[in-house]
């Protein structure tokens, strides 16, 4: 039975990880020997629970449910689609009425997930919930850098951009300081990250000899992100280009989450360059939430 | 083979639907026991078919397809997508050249879903037609009833609400009514059902000894529903609250077909209180919708 | 493994379409005998991406492929969904990244399936691109008719309606001269099929006799494509109705892509009369669907 939570700040078991991390391993060489479903969750049935958009993050969900061999069903409540004057918790008594094993829940406000749990009393792994967590990016992030450096203790990561409203930095930081990684902050004035610890921030990109990683963020300025800059600006003085990759040290490497603004934040010399492990990163999103789900069935305890 | 199609008016026999309920019961055990599927409807292709949105019933229908084992395509048809010029005989040929074994149809016009089988020949379950029927809705309600009570000849049911526009009224009453029930209707003077025999009509809520289940029904003032007289007006002559659940029987309980509209036609107190059996009628959605699909699959005649 | 790719200008190998077809006509006779599941993509993950919408074809090829057995994601990448500022081919490689072992593509764009293909590696099926080609719908118009005909060798096929902007035409009548046949169009003077070959030209619809198959096409008028001519002029001279069907040779048979614009392009008369195949046309989709996925998923070679 699944009895599991996917929040990182509760979960402080390194072994635990690792042992997660090796299981998606394990999983990402069979898909390389052309194996692909794995069907340890044959006779779970799991629902999608999507309370914003997101089709990516859904899809590669379902992906890896379908190839653990899961009964899926998907459920968008967005919008309309939410009774007017019903209680969050009578909707997720709904939903818990189809009878699922476990819930993935997207939703908007932070600590929703858990508040799911609680209410249902089925498992829930938080798929994003406002700006605080993206458990599973953290995941997938670490366990890229754990398979391309194994021990990260002591290893230096540089987070650059727009890091004020970024549930990515805040999991994947989160998750890399508990393996024992440094993580360094670069960004415009306005963009800091609220809690960075004293020491943590970096004025420029233009010297990444120092970092093990760069890990640059997403720019979208038709959001109004950059009303004290330009783009220009922006582009002139952050932006992961040629310049600053020759840079960094021989065995850095660059990461970024998807999708790219290329041009923008980062330029095709640097994404598509010897240094960037971005698709490979990319890939792991499935293996790392096969080993998440499977982890969690199988009841490897909470996370 | 199936045969069957599911308009409650055309079967009067009691003793197919005490078989359904039956099963049903049997499948809800079997879920508390932790066995879920039920591989009965293994290599049957089912769509559902929807013609206007109703997430919840959809993926209520969805959910029992799928623990019975069967393969399932969801097909919306709003708006946009029914091709301007079609006529809606052409459009059920077309998807009837999906070649499913079975149709679940959802249409805001009465009848359709009757007109759709024959013009596929293929057999239709009705998931909501106009203001008609749901027939569903009626069978989920009077199975907890039948589970709660055993024989239901002579219980006495009253609705409250907004009766005039209501599906789940028309069809939960006429299926309690074969079972021997009494029904009762209290609405403010606009929302009377129209067809209720003389005597049915209730003037106010404040008295309910007399009755075995008081179902309380959706009201929407933001529809403009309420025209005649004010929300606040409703609560106070009408609302299930605390004080109106105390002049209960014993042995009385609540029922609501959700989504609640908490302090509107019902308070947290009644609805949360010894007396609701809400939640559990929300979770036999799922076992009667099962106990159906079962049930016209393996041609248990026609409902 | 596959590796096919549905170009069917790349492919002038008759023998292997009639392969194909036998391979679908076996496959509507066990759908006709009852049995329709044929589990030969188990195991086999199919994403169906579709950057424009259309239900129709979509669920055609969701249902081919789960009536063989495949497990199948359906993403949608429309509008709002693909994120601003990423290229395609990273929007590719993140589909990719789901690991498919097959994709069935629609984009409103010219080649953009082909370059799916280049881009990610994965055998990709157009589902339709742009104005130029849709070919499972030339696939299933031409088993049709070489169910119908056998031999197809000098047969007459007249398209009639708005040719100018049709992928249908442009692709059945590319596949129909591969088989021998001969095309010619019938239009306004403004909807002339672009690079239609000397002599194939047809001024009325007025004398069908010479003609083996009549293909009407759909008209659209609420799109202002008639800005020419009245809609009762385009009825008047140019719908199949009754009176030319009566032109037609006795064994002369009638088709339509779907969906039919009753009144307009063609009459209740003609569609539903004894000359016309549209229904049967219309479930030979599915059956040229599945043949098609097997074949390729089994390496019949490319197409």
């Amino acid at each position: 039975m699944a009895n599991g939570f996917l929040q990182i700040t509760d979960n402080n078991d390194r072994n635990w990880y690792t042992a997660l991390f090796s299981r998606a391993l394990e999983i990402r060489h069979s898909f390389e020997a052309g194996r692909k479903f794995h069907p340890s969750l044959e006779g779970v049935m799991l629902i999608n629970l999507f309370f914003e958009p997101s089709t990516r993050t859904r899809v590669s969900f379902e992906s890896a449910e379908k190839f653990l061999g899961a009964t899926v069903l998907n459920v968008n409540l967005q919008d309309s689609s939410t009774a007017k004057g019903e209680t969050e918790e009578d909707t997720l008594k709904c939903v818990a009425g189809y009878m699922p094993d476990m819930m993935v829940i997207r939703h908007k406000r932070e600590g929703f997930p858990r508040m799911a749990q609680d209410v249902t009393g089925i498992p829930v792994i938080n798929a994003g919930d406002g700006k605080a967590c993206h458990p599973t990016q953290a995941l997938l992030d670490v366990f890229t850098l754990w398979e391309r450096f194994g021990d990260l203790e002591g290893r230096k990561i540089l987070f650059l951009g727009n890091l004020s409203h970024s549930r990515v930095v805040n999991s994947t930081s989160r998750l890399a300081s508990l393996f024992g990684m440094q993580c360094h902050y670069c960004s415009p004035p306005g963009w800091q990250k609220q809690d960075a610890p004293q020491g943590s921030i970096v004025e420029t990109p233009d010297n990444l000899g120092d970092y093990d990683v760069i890990y640059a963020l997403r720019i979208q300025f038709e959001r109004g992100a950059g009303d004290e800059f330009s783009k220009e600006e922006y582009q002139q003085r952050y932006r992961l280009d040629e310049k600053r990759v020759a840079t960094m040290a021989d065995h850095g490497v660059i990461m970024h989450p998807a999708p790219m603004n290329r041009g923008v934040e980062i330029t095709d010399g640097a994404a598509d360059g010897e240094k960037s492990i971005i698709f490979h990163q990319m890939e792991n999103g499935l293996f790392a939430r096969m080993a998440l789900l499977e982890k969690l069935w199988m009841g490897g305890g909470s996370c």
